[in-house]
């Protein structure tokens, strides 16, 4: 597995990752972590890894947005002088375009869009982190034709070629899930197609930990 | 993987079992199942096979002890007609000898325990079970000296023979935490040396899907 | 307006109906009548025709099937001897089919709901109810291609098929949303494609009133 | 229908207008514009032009009096820069000579309050406001001999000479009611003859909406 | 003061005259009597005459008409064996005529209230009931016009025309309010012009105390 | 009646005075002056003499000492320019003696409510208060031999001398309970000997009235 | 120590007893002792004899007097068959004579207290009960002209004769609390001169367990 | 015994100490010394020395670690001036050590904790404390090659050493527990090994008090 021991990971993003965690950052101890995949990959690193103190911070807030995020990098994730950084950030700025299209204040562009991400991963460069983490935003929904998952298509596209343009690993969820619903219904894992229950958020840690080396079979006995 | 599709599973136990489960049994729907091993063993299969319908119920009661479950087990275990079922009795049956020393008839004797578990398999198997899982007991005490560990080492011991003579599928709890205090502090995943948090639940459930040749990293895609 | 002084109306139905309604009925005093389209129905009636006096029953049950309905339609429905009855099930027919498909009994299959919704309007019509409104159930999925939207038009089918022929008044939700989605996204109303917000409820009440001689423009002035 | 995509509206006002909405201003998402005929506007607006993208903004506060609107109009309305402003203020002004004539230092004078009134509106037509709607204050009270009815009377009489002078689009409540108790007790709508439930809150949406080339009968399909 | 050492009266009636109280009945201990004219009652009477023993029971019940205090006379009143009983019933039997004109099965015709309160009283004196009061039902409203104050007004004269009848002693608590609402605005003291506050009990306390040679100033100093 | 339309009086005080009401002072509107004797004089002068309108206002602040409210006189006392004073304060000075013995920073000597109450009553003269009462501290102990008992004299002596000396109202409390105890036990009226129910609530507020030319019977019809 | 390993004590009595143990009656597990004297005894010989294994049982119930004891022995004392049975009974039998005096029907005579006590003693006699202990009613008032005290010492006479003529041990808490009151003031112990805090219950249980041949400094050092 | 009249007593330390005691420091009032040892201590302090008046101060605060009581010392210890200071620090110096490997900015090295100590202890001596408690961390865990109890006995060590050099009064809660340990197991007091119910904070209480000359038996009467 990639984390050696001493290792700390932050966790940034929005309610996906928050989900109930404590604020502003709550750390693996305790319920801190939150419901959500981050809490799961932290179930299954230290369950199948007891042996290396792994440090874990969940720096998710719901409501935010890449803009949100950008303005509290420093605060809640720099701070923290983490070796990993996670990124999962752009649902609510394609929601909130489709369910307050009233008011063009609360969502973010497209261009925006790309414009924070890139600040959010210079940022985490320039203090060395070690390895960034791009999580792609996603929307449940198989049907592409749905205005709201074409627009999520056009965020995670940018996502995923700023992945590549700074060498960061990229989790690919939207892809994960347009997986999962040719055997099952989104019903079964999320009420509103967002926010996955536990059975998604373990679906989604098993995506996370496919890019660490995890091997779930690992033996720690001495 | 063991388990076939609709196939139904029900986790019969105390309060490490039932974990806020819904009362008197809930099942795999909402937040039904409670936050111990049962949902984590559920949220594993779920997001691994999603392909494959299983009905897992949770049909544990905190402070149940061999005898309580005895007596509840057509109501509450048989009642489904499972193709499995998982049993894991006897820390109550112990632990009331330890904290309620001056009230002897909240506890089991070793002979009574192993009364109650014949008779609990027994109507498993006349009722044409097709699997049972016989999950140990435990103390999560790495002293083998400490009273209450070694009492419980002697019902583990029961749990065992008699999973062997009834050809049940044995979960050895208690030689996992053995394992698992060799690399790390039991404050780590337990308050009180009984109830695990999710990292723990994480632990048994692993160890549970190992006796079910669940595979960590099939391929749900079609 | 079709209503007549003192005409009684009950709404029998599931969760949507329902929406936090008094139980096991509701009727039109205080906040009794939930907070879904039975309450705008009630709402739009008492402000534009306060001369005529409108009896609103709130006869809907959260997670009710056809047959749970029909199971409770003389104790919950019938006992007002109402002039009109509001039919609105199907919905946890077909949703629990996907949600929830390792529990194969909490569903109904399409045979059955096509047998139960029979029974239900002949016991009105026995009891010589004098309109019976049918309101299709529905899943506010615009894409035809879901299984589970798929599986909800047969459904609709058959209420509309059954409507015709027992002459009620059809009330075509399904439909109604498809338009709706035509100029909106589904998360303006509703957060899981099933429940609406006061603005979905809105919606359908105007809906329902098309089909009662309702004038928003009405004059009550003596 | 008078109101073009991405118009905003904010209603200013009282516990009339507030009912229960976030402060100290909520908006047209969730559950924030309260519960009163605020919301009852912003849900027929929705559902009867979902094409039509109108933000609407509820800056009530309960208890509030012209001089307390006044002095919260920059920070709680104008910073909206909102195309039409609704304002619905006196009936504290009043009710406080009332019900507490021990205390004059709660209550507004008939001069205060058409100064107060006077000043809302010029601030308001400073900021370049496209349409303001004057709604009177009002008591539910038939009997005209009452003196708080009388003493409001006074009140809506300042109301309606202001929006003439200034060429506001007035809407009558205090007419409205008078009308409504031709055929109807007042307990069907208010408990204290001040705060409507929601069937008074559609009859206030009702009559602001004839104000608005509102046609419930719009055909949003494309 | 013509109540005697360990006298014990029981007040009967509707949210009135409970007011919070223990249900089914309230005794005069602790928080026991509710908020309303019976705790008045009871504090200037233990106040005042400390040195008389009286035993003072609430048996009002909210939402109760003159047929549902008949049903439970037996149970609720008549079983204290009391010296003394005082009877306010008749304002729901008016009032759900007027807030829930679409369900005439709530409300009480005057024919019915009449037959109601006549078997109320004889049940009382068959039992020996030394001193009935007969509290009349009121409306807080000075416009004799308002068509839910004129029914009340045939209550009333129904409830007087009865206590002449049957030589109970009268306490006119519409008359009260008429003559307090020449001087006060009813929002001093009611906010629904049926529940009084503090001030309105106190004033109907008083009230009922001089039909019972109360004397304020009565010295107790031995 | 000595209290004029819109007069102003001010009730000073402790716990006894507090009993519950709005913070840091409440006035004569909905529940704000509490549950104590301020609160029965308020609910007297209202019912008796509706034609007068009176402003009360509750400055009663649990646990304070006569040094608590010395400090805090401008603050919440003076600054409502009150025609009426009234000062119930001391019986704190005393209590924390007994109760508190081991911590001597929370008491007042005698020495030292002297000294405070001089300076209140000179601030309140400086001023211009019209009108200045004194209620004594008590304690509800008929026994004059109680330690607690006896120390409380002392200082109700000290209140009746600065009464006399400037010339203010005097209401002896202490006195009032010695001659109710001579009919009555404590227990009637209060559980710790101190704060009164709202029948010892009642019999204080008789008594304050006394000095108040405050006539129960007193006609306010035209 | 008079107590041997698994003997049972049962404590009967009413709220000073019961201090919020469980219902209906508490044992020595968790907090369901309650926080009164049964509690600190229990503490006391648990931290002391920890070697000696006793199981203490609350059986006390707020309220209770005698009467209500007696109805109650069988099944909430005598159905444990315990070794010694502590019996601390007769404060409401005196109280409600004072603070309820207007209702005979809720206090007991001497006569009837006797009548009770001696039952109790005799159905625990019956049953082999091998000691029990008298624990004298008391109120801690230590003015023995105060009526209720005069009252109570007429009960606590009876209560010591009769642990006399029956050999029970006697525990008398009136003339502990006459000493106590000698050093101390009432209010460090107690609010109301019934119901001790921590520091009172201390006392008692220190009395109690005088006649236990309690060692505080036996040492459990093997 | 060793305290005199009117001394002061103040007892830091952490969430062994705090035990829900008022924050930041409670003192022997109501209830505001929380449920632990302190609060026994003051309990039989006040129980059997009732002449003697002294002042308890629980300055426990949950999570403390050496580091942190040492940077509030002089804010919440002497500030009160005590002439006894009482010290029980260093549990969480060494637990979060084992519950929160991976995190070692939270925990505290042997080297710091030594250090702490001496300040602390210094600072008290500069102030002119007259008497100073050592009262040594602890883990109840009966078997000394746990590694978290080993690395604790070091911090006890250094405790013990300590308390030696400055001539501190030394309390070996260790070794209590060890002694305790022998007799009967750890669950009967404690669920987590740390945090005592109130039989095991008997069981320090009176391990305290044996170095105070205290006397279980004294008498206090006159």
């Amino acid at each position: 597995m990639i984390f050696k021991d001493l290792d700390c990971i932050v966790f940034a993003g929005d309610s996906v990752t928050d989900m109930g965690s404590a604020q502003p950052v709550g750390e693996s101890f305790f319920d801190n972590l939150g419901h959500g995949y981050v809490r799961m990959v932290d179930n299954l690193l230290s369950a199948v890894y007891p042996e290396v103190r792994i440090r874990v911070v969940n720096a998710g807030i719901s409501g935010n947005t890449s803009a949100d995020l950008l303005a509290r990098l420093d605060r809640d994730v720099l701070v923290f002088h983490p070796q990993y950084v996670s990124i999962c950030i752009g649902i609510n700025d394609v929601w909130r375009q489709f369910d307050s299209p009233y008011n063009p204040t609360c969502s973010v562009t497209l261009e925006n869009y790309e414009a924070n991400l890139r600040k959010i991963i210079e940022k985490c460069k320039e203090q060395g982190v070690k390895g960034i983490f791009m999580l792609t935003p996603y929307y449940m929904e198989p049907n592409r034709q749905d205005p709201m998952r074409a627009r999520m298509d056009e965020y995670v596209a940018v996502c995923k070629r700023l992945a590549e343009e700074y060498g960061c690993e990229l989790v690919d969820f939207q892809k994960l899930y347009e997986e999962y619903f040719s055997v099952c219904h989104s019903s079964i894992i999320a009420w509103d197609r967002v926010h996955p229950n536990e059975k998604g958020a373990t679906l989604m840690a098993r995506e996370f930990l496919k890019h660490c080396d995890f091997d779930f079979n690992h033996d720690f006995k001495k």
